[in-house]
């Protein structure tokens, strides 16, 4: 690769938070992005060179996205793998990491199925189409059962618990749909840990401690509290999970904890995550840069923490669909190693993922600290109803 | 203010790396920039909303750029301060820092006189508008004197040397028009300070040890390796030159050390400036940050430093104009700890500012080895002739 004033150029299917969080990335190395996205003046626009408008699963948009850019990557899972090889074939532009990863990704039961023949540990779990077999996986699984959509779900959305054999039938028509049912895993924490595929290299990030609330993100801490051994043990199966995608770029691997120090993969994502936002201020390169340079070729960057960093996410707190106005941040901008992310979304809507806040602290003895005191930041952030 | 969708919205006068970087910084709080700038896609375009292609002095192009934004500032000295007057006063658009404040530093005269007589210490001065004024003055001040045009130079032009009296007519005729001239500083260090102007309050980031090469800003090294007394004095004059500034905003306060420990001032710049290229990572705030908080007059960030920092810059290294195409960037991206920020112009050309590379490191007493390792990765840099 070289530097010339209008290259390397990435095309990314989707313009969300992830799409801004990359073109912010990009911008310093010289790279430029072009974003494709349904929703005009999507969060990447004014970041980013071009918005192209069209759908995730809009070939003529994609291929046209190709024809623009010397590498295409996607930062949504409802990117369609089919459609990215035809265009990667017709316009020999590659894609980043490999459309056959987002499939197998992007079916859940596909992906468990394809983790565990490779030997990563995951919870048990059947594929099951009926209420009948529901039934009958639960009675070898257990009650709780988590029950499963196998595709589309995300935050949470998709996924139906199953606390006793009354409940079989109500949530699998919640589903709606083919589904896989998963043992509910008593686990003492969950981590997260972000992988990077390179041109012939691979690294990982720190470990990260998530904290959920109905099944959404809502801060995450670095590294994990969670002692050395688990920490190892977590960055172990994230290096044998990235040997199952092909590809170039970030994977965010989320994992449960059990009470015996064990590790149990949860889910992963075929793109910069949630869960590893805190990197763009706690680490020596972020997440979303490593996914610039995993997908362009060149060198990965250092991946080594520079502080204990804590980030919360600014979800949306009213009930209605709305216009966004939020009021409170003076309090974020003036608060010592506070930062602001604000993704610009036009709209708010209840727990829509609207920004996010990142301190970085001296002391790793003082995590409780930083998380209790970056919680009362965001939760003095409130929008107008 | 709020953060909603589209606001607060910066209009900038100028769109090269100054505000490519402000571009850049400005989008994860949520702030969005229009650029006004006289080449079409200047390095700022691809990172900011949108470019407006006109002069720095041209008044539609800048009253167009109030009426679009909430506040306006600017990234180069040539912006017209009369202009910037008149649009404030007719579209109620604020400008920062104060179009005065430019005013008084465009002319390198009305500068030093303003800040000798507020009490800031600077080299003995003369304004002189003839040969004969001059030669006049360099009998006080004695030889060799540094003459300097009053108006219009930056990176060094519009500085000329004057080793004794045989010089005089041609420097003078050099300059070609009104000037000034100085005594010539034997100082032991050139240093910097990154000062900022917000709403109700200001600050100083760390003290810069800068290191130029025929009056070009190469390689800075932070915290400065001066001595603590030698620090807090620069900090101390810093602070005094930003209460002669009027409005909000980031200021470049260049300062001489002289082998007394004595600090003298250089020389002033209203606006981010190369010298503090490295806060973006060395510090919890980057200047570029800090200058976007100030004139959308939010609260200023924590200006601490994270890490013992260096800077180099990566400069022309050819003679004719051409494509700027760079080999050698995959050796910086592959280094430790190291950032490379390319600003995207188009054409390469003998000294000109093409990017930078800032490398952290883990102790303060390997300054040297730090600046040493940056100065290797930059040269390892090369333009194709």
């Amino acid at each position: 690769m070289t530097r010339s004033a209008s290259g390397p150029t990435v095309g990314v299917v989707g313009g969300g938070q992830l799409g801004r969080m990359l073109g912010e990335a990009a911008a310093p190395l010289g790279v430029e992005l072009v974003v494709a996205d349904p929703t005009p003046d999507c969060p990447a626009a004014p970041v980013v060179c071009d918005q192209l408008v069209g759908g995730f699963e809009d070939e003529s948009t994609i291929r046209e996205l190709a024809e623009r850019t010397d590498v295409l990557t996607f930062e949504i899972e409802l990117a369609d793998p089919d459609a990215l090889e035809r265009v990667a074939e017709g316009t020999g532009t590659p894609v980043h990491p490999a459309p056959e990863t987002l499939r197998t990704i992007q079916d859940k039961l596909v992906q468990k199925r394809r983790l565990a023949e490779a030997g990563v540990p995951v919870p048990e779990f059947r594929g099951v189409d009926t209420a009948d077999e529901l039934r009958e996986a639960c009675v070898e699984l257990g009650y709780p059962a988590m029950l499963k959509a196998r595709t589309g779900g995300y935050d949470g959305r998709g996924n139906v618990p199953v606390a006793g054999p009354e409940e079989v039938e109500a949530a699998m028509a919640d589903i709606a749909g083919p589904a896989m049912v998963e043992e509910m895993v008593d686990f003492e924490r969950e981590l997260a840990v972000m992988g990077c595929l390179g041109d012939g290299e691979r690294d990982t990030f720190p470990v990260t401690e998530t904290i959920h609330r109905e099944e959404i993100l809502r801060e995450s801490v670095a590294p994990a509290r969670a002692g050395e051994t688990v920490r190892e043990r977590a960055r172990d199966i994230a290096l044998d999970v990235l040997d199952v995608m092909d590809g170039r770029g970030v994977f965010g691997i989320e994992l449960f904890e059990t009470s015996d120090d064990g590790i149990l993969l949860n889910e992963i994502a075929p793109r910069p995550h949630n869960s590893g936002h805190w990197t763009i201020e706690g680490c020596h390169t972020s997440q979303f840069e490593q996914h610039i340079r995993a997908v362009v070729g060149e060198p990965l960057g250092t991946t080594g923490i520079r502080d204990p960093t804590v980030s919360a996410n600014i979800l949306g707190d009213i009930a209605e669909r709305r216009d966004a106005v939020m009021d409170g941040e003076e309090d974020v901008l003036a608060t010592e190693r506070a930062h602001l992310h604000w993704y610009g979304k036009r709209e708010v809507y209840e727990l829509r993922k609207m920004g996010h806040i990142t301190m970085t602290g001296d002391d790793p003895d003082n995590r409780d600290t930083l998380l209790s005191d970056v919680r009362e930041l965001r939760d003095g952030l409130t929008f107008r109803g």
